[in-house]
């Protein structure tokens, strides 16, 4: 009898490296992880991750095989297999992990950014299975997408895709990230819905608990915990992140016409909080062909194996798109 | 030797229908028209259409054999294969054309809309050859738009896709001919851009010739014959036109990442006019990664041509495309 084969999916963050064995079906052999240390150069950093693989390894059973390794990683190009200058590593340039990995470990690589190695754990193993057309939105410190169109990621032809999170909400709105100005992500994800509980601090003069609460401090849990309660500051913010959410949603909606829009990370597990603002913006935005073709999901992967799942769902969707097409691995 | 392969392509407009036999090389053999007489039911119509398909296939030499149909048409469904109660032809509810047309003629016949055809005209014969990631944009009495990502037509889950013209601007903007408020539409077409005059008229005190011009005499050749001679409304339309155009072209970039736009129809005639402005406010709004990545292109196919070009452009890419994956047709 053949081996049984195994993925190695490896997500790359700025504080954690996660990295994984995950077979065809999704289940997670085994699974480590380790700190990434970002101020580290990239050649002090892959020993780490090497060593940490070959020992997470020893664990496998001897009736396996590793047949190809998935990366999720900021500011990766899936065209060229590099990491380029992501601001949140200081790796150095331009690193071409998948040459690095393939020649280390002479099985085929793949890599891609966090978002949208998310979207291919939800194709392959949550939420999409089945889907061809679909949107993945992660909601966390920034807002990131992962497009999904006839069965496929859309790279585009500069292989950076799908970057919703710098949608533009106002050519006059609030200071992004990258210093541009009414961005998407500035609005919408754990960041942007802190700056809205600020500026209707700001602007009502309402009791609310958040009143006692600093910025910095103020997280998506503790807002949801509020709305929960009925504060009605917290509950304007997620209305407020919902219609410009929804608004931005019913646009997209006319590019890709998706079956679904799935949601992940942080502020989607403020559950119906934003859900339902967001669709019911969406609903009351779109043109008029679409209304009511489009499901607003939770994403079915969970939280703490989504990121490994991900990247592991990237590379087995590579590797059945090359044996579709009858490329040679 | 074997017969000279054509494809019969039909553009189906609320004015005129035009159709002709195209070779696979983008040669049109013959080509015809007629007038749809949009009032008349599709049960009146298509004994027109057949007279007039019949006839003209008459002129075809010995040595060629039809061997698919593609038709464009307004509110075309391509995964049904219908035409489904388009506002400015009176068929009557949802018509299977498909359907009808390969019992007709025992041939593969596809039908999208014009502004999809257009797109597989550009790819199969004009300015997208040898392009996998582009969309075509045409700025006629509305804005339609054909996405293509990986090589072929967004199509999405609905079928409806790639409606740009109903992006919203500004959701408190101008009411468009669908009942909603800031479609881009609205801003940016022929009918767009006479508004904008009417607007500027009404805003500025500055010497104009177009103030001699009602709004329904005005045209967009009117408007641009106008600018040409430095008439400061003329060019401030313009100016506007372009700005919007460009910062949601910016937005849309971030979604699919196509290596060029192509602008076809009435006002892209306008050239630099439109394109100065628009490409300089789409790399002022574009998030930084995608800056100086997408050509802004003016069509490259005949405006007299392009409809059948179009048309015919469809069903040989979905020829290809099925031979490639080994379907019979």
């Amino acid at each position: 009898m053949s081996k049984k084969e195994l993925a190695l999916g490896i997500d790359i963050g700025g504080t954690t490296t996660t990295f994984g064995f995950v077979d065809h079906d999704g289940n997670i052999i085994v699974e480590s992880q380790f700190l990434t240390h970002a101020e580290d150069h990239v050649t002090t950093y892959l020993p780490r991750l090497y060593d940490a693989i070959d020992e997470l390894m020893t664990q496998l059973e001897e009736d396996t095989s590793v047949v190809g390794i998935g990366i999720g990683a900021p500011n990766a190009n899936y065209f060229r297999g590099t990491v380029e200058n992501p601001p949140n590593l200081k790796w150095g340039g331009v690193i071409n992990l998948v040459e690095l990995m393939e020649k280390k470990y002479k099985i085929p690589a793949v890599i891609t950014n966090d978002a949208n190695a998310a979207a291919l754990g939800e194709l392959k193993f949550g939420a999409a299975r089945n889907m061809k057309n679909f949107i993945l939105i992660t909601l966390g410190t920034g807002l990131g997408s992962g497009i999904v169109v006839n069965g496929d990621i859309v790279y585009g032809h500069s292989g950076f895709a799908g970057e919703m999170g710098h949608l533009i909400v106002n050519p006059e709105g609030r200071i992004c990230g990258d210093g541009r100005r009414g961005c998407l992500e500035a609005y919408v994800s754990v960041t942007g819905i802190r700056r809205t509980v600020s500026k209707l601090l700001a602007d009502y003069l309402v009791s609310s608990e958040l009143r006692e609460v600093s910025q910095a401090e103020l997280t998506g849990e503790r807002i949801t915990q509020a709305a929960l309660k009925g504060d009605k500051i917290a509950l304007e913010a997620f209305e407020y992140t919902g219609q410009i959410l929804g608004q931005k949603l019913a646009d997209t909606v006319l590019i890709t016409s998706p079956e679904a829009i799935i949601l992940f990370g942080g502020l989607a597990n403020a559950k119906d909080l934003i859900f339902e603002p967001t669709l019911r913006h969406m609903e009351h935005t779109l043109f008029g062909p679409f209304k009511g073709t489009v499901k607003l999901m939770m994403s079915e992967l969970q939280s703490q194996n989504a990121a490994v799942l991900g990247a592991s769902g990237l590379i087995w969707h590579e590797l059945d798109k090359r044996a579709k097409s009858g490329e040679q691995v």
